[in-house]
């Protein structure tokens, strides 16, 4: 018999099919399936508009990964409302599917705004998921050896292009514009992060991750990640008390470098056990489960220690990198790639509101003008940092500009936050969310062209998968 | 730089980071790092647990899936509190994770709540889709035509074995333990249904789910599984009402007939634009992905007509298999599985409350002589099953029977509608757990046993995978 939900989430389904007997079951049991269902709709419509996109974009010579942002944005909050998240003051009664659902089993609101809430959570935490997924598996190709090799070149690639747009668009913002210092810094700050996720997908589509310029990139974002996070801290810390909180910066910067490097050092000794440990298992997941109970682990540790889950679990993809294992696990880990991955990138087109961007509103046009101020500065700061590259004669200056381009979610960070606060007014929130949406949007062809003068793209492996040879 | 949660829930992550700074973002952001935390951290002890428990099993001569059912129970309620769910009584105090994740983010009581709750639902939800992919790869496995060959063989095996036990076990407790005659109805009717999910597992690792056995038993659980879901709507409006809605039970038998035959006969013309889609695709996850937008809109579809989403998802694989592309799918789907299904048995495990088995415990003892009776009935009333089988010489009568013994869940749907709307009293309702408990426990080892004597363990399939030869 196949009635095997888990109770007591499947009372609600018993309940439900029982339509002339009222309700037995707790109301938060009853749910159940009608989240179950919601789950798996949102999935077929992300994997539909994922491939939809993905195929359209190859077929126009871009990026598949670019399609599927742009498919998540024609499903989300910007256009079908099929893929929405309660948030922007957004309610069950805008998404299609919570619609769908309310048709198909006559839910009072309340029940419905709690399954679309449950729902919500369910798809952000795959998304979530997806990304660190994403990142264990970039961990996974990046050849530590070479990262190495590179890292003086993406300390210094990652520095400036901190510093450059960070300086430019404060003093930019505060000379032209004359907006105040503390929303001005701010500002500048939030244009200081790259994307990995958008520029390390791109790279892979490109057969370029693993080129001198891909590493640069991959190594300078990694580092970016650790400077992002302690200019954020610093600058809300003082926007918030006017001064900066000396210890918490110290923790951030030691807790930070301490991890990525505690765990590269620490994987020399891990990789031998991991080894020693698969081939004593004989049961099926004898690789996939051990590699996932570490990149699990080590995403939870980035999370807990107030990092994040994703340089964890990039952390543990350079560490298995290593192992005799890697091979198998490159080819297990891509199915599950491949099913997990677009949930993230298509979630991240769905909750970018391009309504912002429409010049015949009134409210929009201030932001439009900072906005393209940004824009420069976003792209000038970070293509600077291809030419203090220095020591590679020959290396694509441009591609390494370029791949530090993408803001992706993180300028939307700044944008949350110093709206929270009120240190941001609206046309400057509009212009951060403008300046990281374009950036996002206009990375991946610009990459590929940039890397188009140099090399012939690789075309990237499709399944039937082949077993790995050594 | 990798901050990249997406907004609004990374916003928490950066509160959270800014240990001296009031909270900027709203409250249910700031829970979402901390959701994530959690569910990471559960994954973590999910799948530790059970590749302890399926190595040992192995060890120990056991089907691996039984040691993921008992590491299950041990870090579950019953011992350890690792893994628990926000039902019988349970609250966040109770549970280690959240103690741990209370301790690393100094959370208030109604915050701890909340992320108990969402990650509660998050693991469920990620539990019911590890069951949906484990019927999707049994249907991928499951040859249809070899199905057709035993169907009349199926129906009369789910016939007699959802009959045998529901007569016996309502009699038996009218008259040898004086139950009235509704209560007693309904634990007869919490009797008949076999958990797909456990015997089909224990089948695949004994090599047997092609065998004729196997597939006369996991034919009879499908339609088994109809039946179950008529018995249960027939005795739960029975016992309400004191008469039986003729509507809605024709209903049910029509719309679960209909679905299961409409889409194997759709699957004939499903088949071949499958393959000519798939064909088509030139971007990563070209197999995959159709493959589960398949799965996941037809279990949405299950559920969606109040069936249940794994018949769905089992007709998907039915279908599927018929194609070209089956034999990559087959490798494909191997490591999704092994990443999703070991959470459906670990949970199962977990939720299952071992305490009312204590006979320390004087409420105990009336359920414990009804769960002997009850017991007794399971197992009889399922293994006569084996010698109604007509027409084939030689077949393995005892493991039919055994593999029909199983109840899993289902028989705690049960016991969980019966004690939510009064029917059963306290001993009637933990026998019907303990009978549960025990068949599930029971089962794997003894269709083992019932294999033994005729055939040789097939050694199941590890990774590394090879690319499937046609």
């Amino acid at each position: 018999m196949i009635l095997s939900h888990i109770l007591p989430p499947f009372m609600g389904g018993i309940a439900a099919l029982m339509a002339p007997i009222p309700c037995l079951a707790t109301i938060v049991a009853e749910d159940s399936p009608i989240i179950l269902s919601g789950v798996l709709l949102t999935l077929v419509v992300i994997y539909l508009s994922s491939k939809f996109g993905a195929e359209a974009a190859r077929r126009l010579d871009f990026p598949p990964v670019l399609g599927e942002l742009v498919a998540g944005v024609i499903v989300g909050v910007s256009a079908l409302h099929l893929v929405i998240f309660p948030e922007g003051g957004l309610s069950a009664s805008d998404s299609v599917i919570m619609t769908v659902l309310q048709g198909l089993n006559q839910l009072t609101p309340d029940a419905l705004t709690r399954i679309f809430e449950s729902q919500s959570e369910v798809i952000s935490v795959l998304a979530e998921i997806g990304v660190i997924i994403l990142l264990f598996e970039i961990g996974l190709e990046s050849d530590l050896r070479q990262l190495k090799e590179v890292g003086i070149q993406a300390t210094v690639v990652a520095c400036v292009g901190v510093a450059a747009p960070f300086a430019a668009g404060t003093a930019g913002l505060m000379l032209l514009f004359h907006v105040a210092a503390i929303p001005a810094i701010f500002a500048g700050a939030a244009l200081t992060a790259t994307s990995i996720g958008i520029t390390s997908k791109v790279l892979a589509e490109l057969g370029q991750l693993k080129s001198k310029e891909g590493q640069i990139i991959v190594g300078a974002a990694v580092i970016d990640d650790v400077l992002g996070i302690i200019v954020l801290a610093v600058v809300a810390s003082l926007a918030k008390t006017g001064e900066i909180d000396v210890a918490n910066v110290i923790y951030l910067i030691v807790s930070a470098t301490a991890f990525l490097i505690g765990a590269i050092l620490l994987g020399g000794v891990f990789n031998k056990s991991f080894v020693a440990i698969v081939d004593q298992l004989k049961t099926r997941g004898n690789i996939v489960i051990p590699a996932f109970i570490f990149a699990f682990f080590m995403a939870f540790l980035g999370n807990a220690i107030h990092l994040e889950a994703i340089l964890g679990a990039f952390a543990a993809g350079l560490v298995l990198d290593e192992t005799d294992a890697r091979n198998e696990l490159d080819e297990l880990i891509k199915p599950i790639a491949d099913l997990l991955v677009p949930i993230f990138f298509v979630t991240v087109g769905a909750r970018a509101d391009l309504s912002v961007l429409n010049p015949t509103v009134p409210e929009n046009r201030a932001g439009l003008l900072i906005a393209v101020f940004l824009m420069g500065v976003a792209i000038a700061g970070k293509l600077v940092t291809g030419w203090v590259v220095f020591g590679l004669p020959g290396i694509n200056r441009a591609a390494i500009g370029v791949g530090m381009i993408p803001r992706g979610e993180v300028g939307l960070v700044f944008a949350g936050i110093g709206s929270a606060s009120g240190i941001l007014d609206k046309p400057l929130e509009v212009s951060i969310i403008i300046m990281v949406i374009l950036t996002t949007f206009l990375a991946p062809p610009f990459l590929r062209v940039a890397f188009g003068s140099s090399t012939e793209p690789i075309p990237e492996p499709i399944a039937p998968v082949k077993a790995a040879s050594e």
